[in-house]
């Protein structure tokens, strides 16, 4: 029944403080364990739980081991190493492998024998799926697909014709990806649709949350980087290219043709126009809008928090009156005889 | 047909003025509606549509009742008392029970004998689905899902392992309930998934709009309080807690964490940071970034409406130049030879 | 194979400087071009990359023709005749006519004989498919749902009981049309649903982008004008009127009853407001919360661009204490005997 902390401390390299023949079965929060429990210490906001934990076993840092009443595995980055335990305590359930009898498969698939396909599930012509791979129940996939070893699909997902997914990629429910880009011509009579005949790639240990839409790209490829993850609800438009390690946080939209580097973090609802430039390891704050390109590494952002709506509104109407409270500051610094100052204005609206 | 007025004054406790043996047949607006509607007055803007209306009957309050052209059921909560007959006038279509040949039921799932599966569903082992649940076409249920008495789930809807929903709970076409929550661990190369062991509650009588996504607890459960409404498009993250009949509008997104008391209400668009607690009777106008915790009742604001293109840049342009215009201030203030009353700020920039 | 010059320029009324035998296969971009490819000048900022471009021939106006270094198809209109020649190139695969057998059709339904339901699609009484409808796999249309001749479903799409699809309307993967409206009556213990009655109507040549949602109208029915493109991930809601050909990008939220004019262009993320008149022909940029009418044609904008995070805190404590900022000001308009102009707001608070 569950596993050893001996056995742990050797797997992932930690310092162990206590008896190595003790055992954990599951995780839980340094609040809430029991007997039996393993839980973790990362955010220091939690430390004053650490003393009355009633965990058998605890990981954290070395500073924080002084201070724990029972079993501590002690790592440089506690958080990571919970992760790692806690996938050998709960592994995610893996379906049987084959093709279910409620499933459509093209004759033209390739459908490695160790896959599982699900219920209700359609795969489309000259379909490649590889060892391994996991397709849930209602999933879509166009013609020309191909999903590397070791991907996941959860249920209801759409990958449209030609779409590419490296090894060990996953999608959630109800992502799709694939679809068309927006793009329309104005003609004298309204819009002309224009052929989207790019494709959408996903690199290796990408992970893609529910309900997100990835497009396909007009010409070229959409292009997702290997272990980029991307929270639910979240619109990445044609052409758009994301680097390595990069992650996004919920209801993010990216408009079309925009380039991310590797390795930035994005807040949730955070808006980003089309055809930008953003560096590597950028971080931007959520309810952000980003609206020209970032050359500088470092932290950007643009969202001003709520107030009580009453004095909200007097903000608000002080700052679409900020022209003629500089107008009176002007009209001031001339009576006063100063130099003048005024800063001279792209709008030159200034003195 | 229809009903008659003097049966819906008993049945919802309303004053009748006009025949009670005068039959309504169905909904309609104050200005669209002819002979054999019922319709309503309860917000004031539609007052001068009143004398002119052709319905039947009107369900209104006391003061609106003596400009009444027609029938009149006078109600003190007129919206109300007008949702419940509309409700006798145009029942929801019920499917008939029984599971449909085309649909995919685990062996060990128990399901009412009055419940409805529509086709193409799936459903997994050891679910428990009561009395009168209704589960339209292309729904996927994780093993070990449970729903109450009286629940409807649209079409396409999944509700991954474990979830829970109470009785009387609504959720409509192309939900997700119980993702991953977005978890990962940074490490030297990328990013560790954190497993997400914990599922998602939801309360009786809860409904839960298109296309929402609410993510399962990374440990401990995500919790959707009783009569709670949520419109589409919502993203909920993993461990929320939301209070009873708190009501959050479309687009809104709900960071990790974050605990929502009872009876608040959201506008659309809102964005709502991580691991904050908002007291209960909160209200949210909408397009607001709430990024601290609200202890005090109240309504709160954070959007600023948009004006003309060219104003608007120019007021973006005064906004990021307030330092240089303070600065002008400050210099001013000495010139004087007024005492100083420069406000000292955090950042301690001022003079 | 492909497509000669010289058909191409009597087709679409081109002027061509070049050979008419020589043929085209395929669109590529300007840099990314090679022999048999097709390509366009349209964006100024690309123009740079036109004297290198190796493509067989370049769609592009009369003013750039003079710097092309391959065949030239002149056109007042490039993008627009760039479009039209992509789909003769890369035209959309058709499925082949017929209900699949894995597809579950009531009886009632008339579907013609030219249409294509895919697998596991499910359609309900009385639906009514018009010539060449194509309907893709997992696809859900409730009960008297009709679709126009030429109507394209692709994926997972939803259309909810009494939707009405004009022709050649097209509706993108994961999209939900008709799901009941936002809408609840407050009460002393809750919320009472208010049932949806009316429907949703979509104009000819409509575009619905993926896992956007489209609500039913409370009593009368929400419409979207003919021509009109909708991007991914938009949330329209109950009783939303859209003029014709106007287009919106992904991630926007129109809320309740508000009435759209024709040909407005709305950007990314913009967040509008209930019960509002936006008038014809009004461009709104992304990221902008309209929440009062608009009555003039023209530009409008509402979000703040990011700024270095240090910098907007700065910007953000200026903002919250402008009121100060202003008393001082108006401090030394007294104490310099100037006359005063301190404007006088609604709120009153000014000097």
């Amino acid at each position: 029944m569950g596993l050893a902390l001996g056995e742990l401390a050797v797997l992932f390299g930690c310092e162990l403080r206590g008896d190595p023949d003790q055992r954990v079965e599951r995780v839980a929060t340094l609040a809430g364990a029991r007997a039996g429990d393993l839980t973790f210490l990362a955010n220091p906001q939690y430390r004053r739980q650490l003393p009355s934990t009633a965990a058998t076993a605890v990981v954290l840092d070395a500073a924080s081991a002084a201070h724990c009443p029972v079993a501590a595995l002690i790592s440089t980055n506690p958080y990571a190493t919970y992760a790692r335990i806690a996938a050998l305590l709960h592994p995610a359930p893996v379906a049987p492998a084959g093709v279910h009898p409620a499933a459509t498969v093209e004759p033209s698939a390739r459908i490695a024998a160790s896959a599982s396909i699900g219920a209700g599930t359609v795969i489309g012509a000259r379909c490649v799926l590889g060892e391994r791979v996991q397709v849930g129940p209602g999933c879509v996939l166009g013609d020309d697909v191909t999903l590397g070893a070791d991907c996941r699909l959860h249920s209801r997902v759409t990958l449209e014709h030609g779409v590419q997914l490296a090894e060990r990629v996953t999608v959630r429910s109800g992502v799709v990806i694939g679809a068309d880009g927006f793009g329309f011509a104005r003609d004298r009579d309204g819009w002309v649709p224009v052929p989207q005949v790019g494709s959408v790639r996903i690199g290796a240990d990408a992970d893609i949350g529910a309900n997100t839409t990835i497009d396909r790209g007009a010409i070229e490829d959409t292009v997702i980087g290997e272990g980029v993850k991307l929270d639910n609800q979240i619109q990445v438009a044609h052409n758009v290219q994301i680097g390595a390690h990069t992650v996004v946080a919920g209801c993010t939209g990216i408009s079309g043709s925009t380039r991310i580097g590797a390795r930035c973090m994005f807040g949730g609802g955070v808006g980003i126009a089309g055809h930008l430039d953003i560096c590597d390891d950028v971080v931007v704050t959520g309810f952000t809008l980003v609206s020209s390109s970032i050359t500088q590494p470092g932290v950007y952002s643009g969202g001003i928090p709520a107030s009580p709506a009453r004095d909200w509104r007097r903000m608000v109407g002080r700052f679409k009156r900020l022209d003629g409270t500089v107008a009176r500051l002007a009209r001031l610094e001339r009576a006063s005889g100063l130099p003048a100052t005024g800063e001279h204005t792209k709008d030159g609206d200034d003195d």
